[in-house]
């Protein structure tokens, strides 16, 4: 579970075995398991039922079952794109790798289209590798100058970040993009500790982030999504550093369903709200995220029933709410542009408006 | 478990019996137990593990249990009224409750004071019931003009009310406060739809708002508390209706933990933010609630560990976070007075203003 250079990882390809392997996210934090993906059918399960997820991760995986596809049948190039395209609707991070398999693949000959298809997945897992590296560079730089000027007005040295969900490196091909910040200060010796929500109703805070952070042994607190608001009222926040599955052209954010409350607070307490992205996540084709990103709505089941352990060390589902009550589960929520003090991408940190889109889209 | 209106009741005294009984909450919605509270000690456990909770309901049972301690020893007033204030520290009405207990008795004979304190205890049932039934009218008629507007603009005559955690009539003597107008709405005929928030950590909403709202057949769907900005984003939220613990003075509404977060998001999308209070929730000694109300700090096991029925029909806490993680779990936060658009009392609806305030204190 460890890359070249030594970062930990949640998917890579095991040369020797020939097999896609990954990190079961959903049996963390209390069971670590990895799951051999084969076939395309297990690829696409894989995305749905959220063995993976993350916007980057998504993308990387797709890419891999495109190859096991191509693998089993070389003639299936577009059936399989389509086919993975579906799992899940709101990370454009999918699109944007499939596209780039079938734009690359097209003119290769049928039989050597698998090879080169995991070629292609393999490079674009290193290249996220890469982009969130370059992210927690930024990014630590970023929280350097939060620190400075915090000290200059006689404050700890002590950054405290508020995240949501996982954008760690369960989320993506390493480093992650929230937490690339965190990781390189935490390396760095900086002082920092992280606020974790929870991030219902699949918990990837309590049970993917506290786990990545408290295995790299940097301090943070779990608290409820509710909790945010209070906390930054009170002085408690420094920054807010969260991921995104969609970026569009005017700095519309979507991100997990939560985030929207939390720029909220932050802007009505002037607490900086920053987006750590890799480019891919962007959308340039849209520019208004409320009414034009599409949300997922997942099972019901997702909220009246909580995963994990109990007294005896199994793993358990229990109902929290009446039996038969009607639910409702969007899975992302649009923050909008106004309320965000900058995107942290691999080429830089720039300002969530059309004039800073465009300057990205220049240099990708 | 309904009183002589054929209202719903949580807590009642059993004349026969001689017994204070109440619902216990923590049970709910799985399991409807009905607890007999005979000593001062369990009226304080009651109080401090949730069995009753609810501001109103909170002062209602204090009441109770300062006539238990007397009818053991009259010569317990003070200390049973101390024992009592310490069992939980945000919602003022446990205060109000004891003051007015011990303000009532001390000119009582002593052997007198065990009958009169039931009385009085009972008195405070009677009036909180009655004056959540004026806030259910009031309320009422706010959502009928808001029906009206609505349909001015072409809108639906549903009307589409969010609520975080359970301010119906298992918080207090009857009714409940944010849900009183719900129910007088449903009763009327007003076709009325509810977003229950499910209200991390204890869930209150998935548990006892849900249960309420389907035990009276009042349409409605369970989210979590992530999910109300993208609701409201979308159009898809009419009104914001919430209950409160404490309110100062300027307006500002405490109320369970995540309820700012609501507030922000109305205001940001113009949607009205109400909180429904009887005046025996407000403090008119304080006037900056974010700094002057103590806010409770419970214990982390309420967001590490969630309990729910298993498959087996047994009630069981699970583990959703690595053991040994760090936690905070503040119970309430502070809305500040400037995003709340008005204040439903028995005596009436008043702004969220200092002015407002002063003309409720007139009234009292």
């Amino acid at each position: 579970m460890s890359n070249a250079s030594n970062e930990m990882c949640t998917l890579w390809y095991d040369d020797s075995a020939q097999q896609l392997k990954i990190i079961d996210q959903t049996r963390l934090p209390h069971d670590l398991q990895i799951m051999v993906i084969d076939t395309l059918q297990q690829a696409c399960d894989a995305i749905v039922c959220m063995h993976v997820r993350g916007a980057p991760l998504i993308g990387i995986t797709a890419a891999f079952g495109v190859h096991l596809a191509l693998k089993k049948d070389p003639d299936t190039l577009a059936q399989a794109c389509d086919q993975l395209a579906k799992t899940r609707p709101t990370a454009v991070n999918l699109q944007w790798a499939l596209s780039r398999l079938r734009d690359g693949l097209v003119s290769v000959p049928q039989h050597q289209r698998a090879d080169a298809a995991l070629e292609m997945a393999k490079t674009m897992l290193a290249e996220d590798a890469a982009a969130c590296s370059a992210i927690g560079d930024f990014g630590l730089a970023l929280l350097q100058e939060i620190q400075a000027a915090k000290q200059e007005r006689g404050g700890s040295p002590v950054i405290n970040v508020l995240t949501h969900c996982n954008a760690g490196w369960l989320a993506t091909g390493g480093w992650g993009t929230a937490l690339a910040p965190i990781y390189k200060a935490h390396q760095a010796g900086m002082p920092v500790h992280v606020w974790v929500d929870e991030t219902r109703p699949r918990n990837q805070g309590a049970s993917l982030t506290a786990w990545e952070l408290a295995h790299s042994g940097v301090p943070h607190t779990l608290v409820v999504d509710n909790a945010g608001g209070h906390l930054m009222q009170h002085g408690m926040v420094d920054v807010c550093l969260v991921g995104s599955d969609r970026t569009t052209a005017s700095g519309d954010v979507c991100n997990k369903i939560g985030t929207y409350l939390k720029a909220l607070a932050a802007f009505d307490n002037q607490v900086p709200f920053y987006v750590a992205l890799p480019t891919s996540t962007i959308d340039f084709e849209l520019d208004d995220g409320v009414r034009q990103i599409p949300i997922e709505q997942r099972a019901g089941d997702e909220v009246s029933h909580v995963s994990g352990l109990d007294d005896a060390g199994v793993i358990r589902k229990v109902a929290i709410s009446p039996p038969g009550t009607s639910i409702s589960n969007f899975g992302f929520d649009v923050t909008p542009a106004r309320l965000v003090s900058g995107l942290i991408t691999e080429k830089g940190v720039f300002p969530a408006t059309t004039k800073g889109l465009q300057d990205i889209k220049s240099r990708v």
